[in-house]
């Protein structure tokens, strides 16, 4: 049975195994950096995952950090996504998912603290405008809402602004509750049909967008199905019982459980509207210090507000 | 172990086997009306649930109900709430919980349809006035926002308004996830201490505010250990195995998982926050009917919109 | 000097003594249906509005309307919906304006009361499906927020879901206080460059987008400086003195206080937060009429909840 | 004719020339900090204004402040407010207004940003437990929500909690349109019947509530009939012509141009949604460095973000 999770770095001891599979794992401070990339066909197939790079920031507490926890995380977001980004062109900003649902809010929440500047060319002060890099932003909805799939209505932008790469955002599933709101993944395969908490129905990559397409998730929900899986693992183990051989009965006993009353149920922070929030800014600025590098982070901050 | 749940319903197959506990089911429509009436303080004690009468109606699929059921549902309410309340008299609605976190939002979710009069009585016409009964509702917030007690707040509120009796409205936890936004429990027993999906301090009952205190409450999580526990009997179960005498392995497995990561996480519907809305506006309906029995549902449509 | 309005029955008293102007004006009931074709060139010219057809719903106290005359609003709005839709094709709906900024905010407002329905074409029982016309939804967002002109974001829109034809929702700016939320002007010149509170910097209009676009607007804000130039000609005209002779001096007037400080200064009511809500509401219902014809309003409200 | 304005400073050029009124002004940088004392009662009747200090900081383009000049306007606020507070006992801070109207908001959006702390006594470490004051904070909602008389709450309230001080939030209405959102004014005096945007019937203070009662306002309306005044005026002025001689003539216009369509209405920013918001962060850092002098700005901020 396959374990659905939107994170590369939970593979991970799957993927130690595997040919065409490359980890490792840095430490500064709290925050702990994981690169996965997956370069063959084989390991991409094995792994259930898109190859290239997949890169985690992971923080325990991040919504509660600190003043300087914050700032380390910020320059290292940044530091990620300048190592992903064209050094030139204009850069679409994509939230996605449904900001009525605070567990599938995380993109659009993020766009609330873009600096956007694609409009700013003749409005500004000379000194600054000379420094500034072309971003636009977008929340295109979601499906149930707007009648139009997600990766149709990029397109259209995407046609219009001609950008020279794509960020999207994205709340996810993960396999482990203690992954919510503590990690961020940084990839450049883009977004993946079937991931996502929204379950995205067509990919967003660098094949339907043609440019590159980085995307930035950070888990908000476990299916409540995996707990159950995973409390039974346990289970099994401690009672000295061999897993592989109960298998097919826990797989059938997890689809019973699921079906009679857990369907969509997911398991979450009780407080998730409030920590959605302070990693939303955490991502929000960020972004904008790698997008802008040639802006000061006060010169930042001044004009997000102003173009508000 | 003690499996925590606010639904006294829940407990029912134990409730059955006790003396001094009263169950009776009703079933009208799609709409199921049970009755648990606690008698005896040894019954209280076993099912862990003060002595007094909760009243649970319960419908599948309660938030998407077509226009028949959810009237048939507002006159069932009303019809439960009219058994409970004094005849005369100003009544206090109180919205307990944190609105700003959906799944503990129910409270002040509902205050927003509720038809307020204990200040009208100088401002609308006389055809009108005359059928009034005085309700005047406040959310007091939580301690953690305020800094005060829930109770504390609500006991300054009974003082200086005087009603005849109080209505608290209020998030609750179930240990069913199907319970979820499906079911509505009614109870004289006011609200308890530990109860509620914000786990209040103190109690708001009859002895602490003097008056008869009435509850409203609806499941909105469970607490995700209570799902893992639920996983662990019935993989005993399918294999056959003895229930009782693994009580003590499943118990200690169950908070090690709880420790490790479940810790404060509840198992929600995805779309909680769009869910929490349409029974808040079920319950508001229900309670405006039950409090204002001379007016005409189209009355009380206007009136509360001007009121806002 | 040009008094700005996005009304054209504003221009009316103008408009009646111009060539290639028609105007009438019906009533049924509270509410006044008035029509304003401006048919040629030179009255386009002379009223500073595009030639087409303007036809707006009055209803003094809209937002308080009862069951009956809310009723009546949504069909008369339905009504004239109906007689400049396209009969068959999907349409795609516009929600222009700054969810952020309330006097901006009908666009997005209404969007949130419209039955969406492209995306049913599988999900839903042939019984309905059989009966739907495909509807989808889009809020473009506005310049300073997602750095992209709103009509090249439509434009990008339409390209993909090649509707029949858009309707685009916009919050308008009025000449007259007594206009807002009591008007609702619907017309098939589509947008113009410079309307709206938010002042679109380009059209979104048949030429531009390559299908008919009718507009829907309703007046949120007066501008404070035309409050203070009409307050000005009443004073005139009491103390009995020539307008036309002192025009230059009230001109150069309300240039000095607006430029002192009334800037951007706008006039609305006070709870233009709650009216807006009302208003909205009746719109997305008329839309929703005028849209599924072969739906019942039950059928309606049941699909648009549950699309959600 | 009275004109209202809810500002002392407003009314100074007729404070100037009456006895028992002590004005002075100081400037620091950008910011203009204004002292009215009212020591007689002839002089409270004559500005109709209770007797007391009223203290306003002003700042052109307050909202739009750089980080420096946030900085200066908190510390300005905090050192006024500490000029005014009692230096021991808890203090309670009252957000007053109706959320759901911009307006009227700001009294529950400074709440947001407060650090409450009343209720941390026993769960915070230790070495900051001791340099905490005691901090609690209600948002008591407007009589047409709630049904009850807001300074009834508040006095239940305040018995429940003794409190050394009450400190009341308020939207207030100014006379001329350049003080919204520019202006904070604090005064001893309290609130008082009749003024606010949200028009108080009952007063909050000293007198009421037996504890010392701190008001902070600020501008966030003219209303519209005071422009329309203002106009009239400024015409009269231009054309050379005696105001004194106009006066009735002026006052029966502008009565008319009310009651035919200015009613209610207000002047206000467009994008007043967005100013309240700046303003009210701008007011709560400012609250919690008067109210934590033993803490620093970084343990503010993160107790604060921890309390939510």
């Amino acid at each position: 049975m396959q374990i659905r999770t939107d994170l590369a770095m939970e593979s991970r001891h799957l993927a130690e195994n595997i040919q065409g599979v490359n980890c490792k794992t840095i430490r500064h401070g709290a925050i702990e950096e994981t690169h996965v990339i997956i370069e063959s066909d084989e390991a991409a197939e094995a792994l259930s995952k898109a190859k290239g790079t997949y890169i985690t920031l992971s923080c325990e507490g991040m919504w509660q950090a600190d003043v300087a926890e914050r700032s380390a995380l910020m320059h290292a977001l940044s530091s990620v996504l300048k190592g992903l980004l064209p050094p030139f062109g204009d850069i679409l900003i994509i939230g996605l998912g449904n900001r009525h649902i605070t567990a599938d809010a995380l993109g659009s929440r993020v766009l609330e603290g873009i600096l956007v500047t694609r409009h700013m060319k003749n409005v500004i002060s000379d000194s600054i405008q000379g420094r500034l890099r072309g971003v636009c932003a977008v929340a295109p909805g979601v499906l149930g809402i707007t009648g139009i799939e997600t990766a149709e209505m990029v397109k259209g932008v995407v046609e219009h602004t001609r950008p020279a790469a794509l960020i999207a955002i994205d709340a996810l599933a993960a396999r482990e509750a203690n992954r919510i709101c503590t990690t961020i993944q940084v990839t450049d395969t883009g977004i993946l049909p079937g991931s996502g908490v929204g379950n995205h129905r067509l990919g967003i990559t660098r094949e339907t967008m043609g440019i590159p397409v980085i995307a930035i998730g950070v888990p908000m929900v476990v299916y409540a199905s995996v707990i159950a899986r995973d409390g039974l693992s346990m289970l099994l183990d401690d009672m000295g019982m061999d897993q592989e051989a109960h298998e097919p009965a826990i797989e059938a006993l997890v689809k019973k459980i699921s079906a009679r009353e857990l369907g969509d149920m997911v398991v979450t922070p009780r407080e998730v509207d409030v920590l959605v929030g302070r990693v939303a800014s955490i991502i929000a600025e960020g972004l904008n210090m790698a997008l802008q590098p040639r802006l000061s982070e006060e010169e930042i901050s001044l004009l997000t507000h102003d173009s508000m």
